[in-house]
């Protein structure tokens, strides 16, 4: 359903372990990124009332979810920074085909293959960190991003034969495996 | 309280006779806009929960009104369509100082007055418009725009005191209302 042509190891998990603050604080950017790629694939949809509701909603719901994580930092005693981000999403926007309409399907392509890997890192942290109230945070993170995830690749259906953009997801996603099994050192959700 | 310098003139009212569905078109850009301008500017209010939800607010605000021009283009058979932009926006930000934490402080206080001027149009647009549809249209957009001045004027107080807010405000809004009172060619928002 996800789309991913590799799931997350145990050399991530243990980043996490090592860097959990750096982790929830890069997560609070990844949100508000969220929101912003959301927003300004936008008028992508304008002539399909019934997507551009659905675009909203996920503009809506990354906000929400950096609320909560600015929220549990709060609780936490962390303090929001900038950091550094990880060179995963502008990997990946090295990608996108620079002509239309292929420009538009990779643009939503790429939008959804990191909500459907965020989704898939939700699911492997609520397994593996001891902290209840993080394993419940997780959890409940989880549904919303592989929502995303359909959203996007149903809206650059829009642009292209279903046939064809089933064909560039999946070279995508094989792009998007290789990028993020090669690593960061900066512990990151993307790293 | 919009803290304005000048009052629309009959100049624009006539650009607007003139070209309605492009100041339409305009206006849902210019929603899609401030969204955006909103959710950049999130990251200033992340130490201050409650602004940050009312900026939130803001964003979920603009992208709904976004919905609401979409929606009334669509039933006037009005075809959505990238538009050459008015200049009013970059002139503003233009005038924003360059080193923190002036730069804060400018581009909350610019972005409240684009919010406070666009406030001043949707009324004058509500009296002058003969269709009775526009004008409740206008009149249901009025009250949230004077509300963003208001809360981008308090956040900037985050950045500097009160007094020095109050005194660029001053000099901003004057900025403002020379650039609007040039005018445009283009029959846009903020021509």
């Amino acid at each position: 359903m996800l789309h991913l042509k590799s799931s997350t190891d145990s050399r991530w998990l243990r980043q996490v372990d090592a860097g959990l603050d750096e982790v929830l604080i890069d997560h609070a950017h990844c949100e508000k990124k969220a929101a912003g790629t959301a927003l300004n694939l936008i008028f992508h949809c304008v002539e399909h009332i019934e997507l551009c509701r659905e675009m909203t909603a996920i503009v809506n719901e990354e906000l929400e979810h950096f609320h909560l994580v600015i929220e549990l930092l709060n609780r936490r005693g962390v303090r929001f920074r900038r950091l550094k981000p990880s060179q995963y999403g502008r990997r990946l926007n090295d990608l996108v085909r620079k002509q239309e309409p292929h420009r538009a399907v990779d643009r939503l392509l790429v939008a959804g293959l990191i909500e459907a890997r965020s989704c898939e890192r939700f699911q492997a942290l609520a397994e593996h960190v001891p902290d209840e109230e993080l394993r419940t945070f997780y959890r409940g993170l989880f549904e919303s991003e592989a929502r995303h995830h359909a959203t996007y690749t149903r809206l650059a259906m829009h642009f292209a034969p279903e046939r064809e953009v089933l064909r560039r997801l999946d070279e995508l996603a094989e792009a998007e495996a290789a990028i993020i099994g090669h690593g960061e050192d900066l512990p990151r959700m993307h790293s």
